[in-house]
């Protein structure tokens, strides 16, 4: 940690500054010859002491407080250089073979399910994703269909084969899903609800973690932070788009997130191109990006009848897209010396 | 609702979405001669039904849909003409008169909690607000008192006679904070947290919802209608700061929304300058714009001593910057014709 | 300037980055024990040595270069602490009278210009804004009068008193406003036309530049370096929005600025609520804001027929609501212990 | 166009919107019967008509105006829906063969220039960026070495036989550059710079215009409108990062413009991913994004000394990485029905 002083701080403040390190049980260091005051502070100051930071900035003369370690310690790299791959129901995610998951938003019924599961299946589809809870922007949208949902999610598991990915939002959602399902999905939204957060930590199930549209690749690394230190360390993140003031898409992909969150993390990252485009006329481009830019897997919005969708119909693909988007997805995973493997279909 | 069709979209494209608009049981009108076809959605295309936009929007041939309306109902002037005032234990927000909302970031010891009440009581405070269970982006950092917490504002309540405004972040907090608080604040985290806005929906106590760091005037206009539509209309929105490209401060206080809250919605919006800024040079300045602007009040963070404090201290005044901002906010809110009323001091 | 390493740097990549730092004829400095290797860099690093952080930045190893001192020295109230007052004509921007310039957006016609500058004189503006060269975002919109709109400015000056601020583009703009005006105004989108701001540098007239809606504070002050390296310390800063995902304004108003330009600049800073909002049903509410805020002054469009302005109608006032606000205005100076000077009307 | 009016707008408003309608030539209509008045604006609604939203916008009542066609016309797909392919001296942008453009940020020396102008040949490069002229964020960082750069650039043409592209910042740099360059490049921060593009849209070559980093597509496009409107049509655009509240990269790629782009325009589009990230370490993966998202073309900053470069070090490839890098992008353009030629190397 680092103290930047005030051009004109006074000897004063600055030795009050110093007394507030040694206060922590830390040890202070005043750079020489610098231009201004610049003060290190010495000793273990590890996570767990990070908030003293918002002291210091407290103090008259500070001119702010730079962190010079990174805030989390499970999720980074510095601390485990080699990448997790989080195994859901014997489907790797993270390491060299790609992983999709493709499903609709919401499980509408159980004809409109099981015709969709059958058909990512029948694409190539690694996992099925479709959501029985719905957090949606208005109260008179559908909610989803509640355990009846997750009952199908279970049904398409059985005929399919494929793991089940599906969005919790609360504490209860999560002991439902937990009989039903093989991935819990946080959305977006609940990024930085701590509590959903504590809970899934606290379960056994791997965790997909969304990064929220209006936060930090650090916040999403610092919410997993909160998963990983209940003890739950099969956490899967997922990039899927940022606010920003471009208003042709929905959201925009933070493509460099990918290789950023490489950078700074062991966990696996996957791409969600359908929320962050919002229009399915450009999900295949996006999506075949993230696998050029190094994603881990994708998770991508599948739907019968798009224009029947009962949410997020704007996004879909449709089955026959979808089959084109994974021949091109298998090639450009090749050409980035990864792969994505064609199961055998047996349903 | 207004569905524009792409430059070269085929006639049958749009006989599609003429047949897709009569599905679900609306009438569809072709605009005459207009550069593109141009389709409007004629009869009752109310709140309930917004989410049909998503569905034409999946067609072929659609470059886009607009809406015509407001996508929510409860909280907008249109239906609501006159501006709500919500009584909190006979402090009126909303009114000519503005609510001053002061105290710590996080309660963290009942003598730090009950200096800073009669601190901001003397200085004319009219609310205090402490945290009891705490967000924080770190799960290594402080998080609060909980019940205890909630004893010890309880305590300020009785000896001061401020009403408390309180955060919760699920359902069980809701349950303990209803003992205790006046009112329940929903933090910008969880603004899209919608089981904790129905939770709140639910309750009798009034409730402060902070816009999300990453969302827009309208989608706080549509949390808002999730608390509302169950049947709880006492809301005080609050703006207190948005996620930008401008770094130095914390966040950049959208001082503009209050302006169009105030066209948009007959619900009382309040400035928290203290989140906004992240920085107490600059929360006394910015509170004061917000005054000017036409907010209904301020929620500000004051802290005894700020360089000892568990959080946030950074962006906390001190109890004599409080009192001094106090003279200032009783100017301003003079000036614009609006009134700061002096409590009588007793206690 | 100080370095920080990646965690897992090499003793080799270290040793490299300290003779980097000595090749530059710079002392490094390594931190003792703090969590990663943080190198100080002594020495005289000022503002003309600040790219070597780039180059320092190249090297295997580290992580990031994080500046110690402002990256511009003129524009710094660390190097002038008492703030500056521009003078134009007599007219003081910077000192505890606020300056307000109005106007219509472009010089349409001489009627036009005339008729608006009365009235805004009558309403008390102290400066008359109007463009002859405008920057339309489209080629086919009406470009401005040229020559003939400065013409028509310096009539409007002769008749009212009232000095002129008017925008330039390009050189030759400059050499024809010189004869004209009494400001030089630099729009935002030219605010990093480095060319430009060498120009108006060299010349005696002062400047009013706008910040760039994509640009931060400091990035500002970096462009106002530009001019005043060329000896022209007589600029005026100017906030006009940002761009930020909020869709509900044109650009958001960074009310914020306002404190943090005053600390780290000694420089007037004025708020044009027109631009920053593009609808005039804001425009007075968030020109208020700025006042409480503590800027200097206002840079307001005033249009007698607004909807029939050959350009930003939308966001223009009419005389008589300009009148109402100056009203206001007057109140909310005099609660900021600022004031606005009723000019002696005598046109 | 479409104008929307606010929900209780007077039956006299809807009048006088009717009438500026007519008054403008253009032809009003009612749409009947939807939740709020909804007036379209029928006849030639074209790009030089646009403006008028803004008068109609300034009217009492109006809640919003909504333009229904693109505001742009000879940069749209829509008037010319086959793909431009632009011609540099026999060296094809925007065929089936992606361009990629390699090179140092400045020209510093002729060593310099010559021996990165044969390594980016001998990797494959088709054309060789270097800047002249550089547009700077402090005015006393290195500002390029003006015509003797242009000199060089001449020579590593002749060389190599790699076209050249420059950047220009004003008129007189675009005359001289006219002399030894093949292609004019406008940077970020002249986008909306019009005269200089009025300048480049009167002359023959080529121009590479980079999206500013807080516009807009549409805003790009709007700015393409300037040159073409001129009569030159060799108009190739490029990507290079938007600025977010995203850190972790100097700016944030948004691959979602390559298809949101090929969906509306015809021109060509490269991506820049070394401004993109500002970090070399990231170049290679975005670039590869790019590849698969659709782009023609890539612009890509190579230093064989980046610790010792006069500008942009940190983003810099060198020699040794750019081969490597180029290997994988003849892959990823293969995987997607792409290819990068290999050049013939006889210098």
């Amino acid at each position: 940690m680092i103290i930047i002083m005030e051009e004109r701080a006074s000897q004063e403040a600055i030795s009050l500054v110093l007394e507030a390190i040694e206060a922590e049980g830390l040890k202070p260091f005043v750079n020489p010859g610098v231009e201004r005051k610049v003060i290190a502070v010495l000793g273990v100051v590890d996570v767990e002491k990070v908030s003293v930071a918002d002291k210091f900035a407290a103090l008259t003369g500070v001119e702010r407080v730079a962190l010079v370690s990174e805030p989390y310690k499970l999720a980074s790299r510095a601390h485990h250089p080699a990448g997790t791959i989080v195994n859901v129901r014997g489907v790797p995610l993270g390491g060299p073979e790609l992983c999709v998951i493709a499903g609709p938003c919401s499980v509408e019924s159980r004809e409109q399910t099981l015709e969709i599961a059958h058909a990512v299946k029948a694409a190539g589809a690694h996992m099925f994703r479709g959501g029985a809870f719905k957090p949606r922007t208005s109260p008179y949208s559908f909610q989803g269909l509640g355990r009846k949902g997750l009952e199908i999610l279970a049904e398409a598991r059985e005929v399919t084969g494929l793991p089940i990915v599906t969005e919790v939002m609360d504490a209860d959602d999560c002991d439902q899903a937990n009989e039903f399902a093989d991935v819990l999905q946080i959305g977006a939204r609940n990024m930085q609800n701590f509590r959903l957060l504590k809970k899934v930590g606290g379960m056994k199930l791997p965790v997909l973690l969304k990064r929220g549209f209006g936060c930090k690749v650090e916040d999403l690394l610092m919410a997993t932070e909160y998963i990983m230190a209940e003890g739950n360390m099969q956490v899967i993140l997922c990039e899927r788009g940022i606010i920003t003031f471009e208003d042709s898409t929905r959201y925009t992909t933070d493509i460099n997130a990918i290789p950023v969150i490489k950078h700074h993390s062991h966990l696996p990252i996957v791409l969600d191109p359908s929320h962050a485009a919002g229009d399915w006329r450009y999900v295949a481009d996006i999506a075949l990006a993230g696998i050029a830019a190094g994603a881990d897997g994708l998770e991508i919005e599948v739907h019968n009848q798009p224009s029947k969708a009962k949410s997020d119909g704007a996004q879909a693909l449709t089955p026959d897209k979808f089959v084109d988007f994974m021949t091109r997805a298998r090639r450009v995973a090749a050409a980035v010396e990864r792969s994505i493997r064609v199961p055998v279909v047996t349903g």
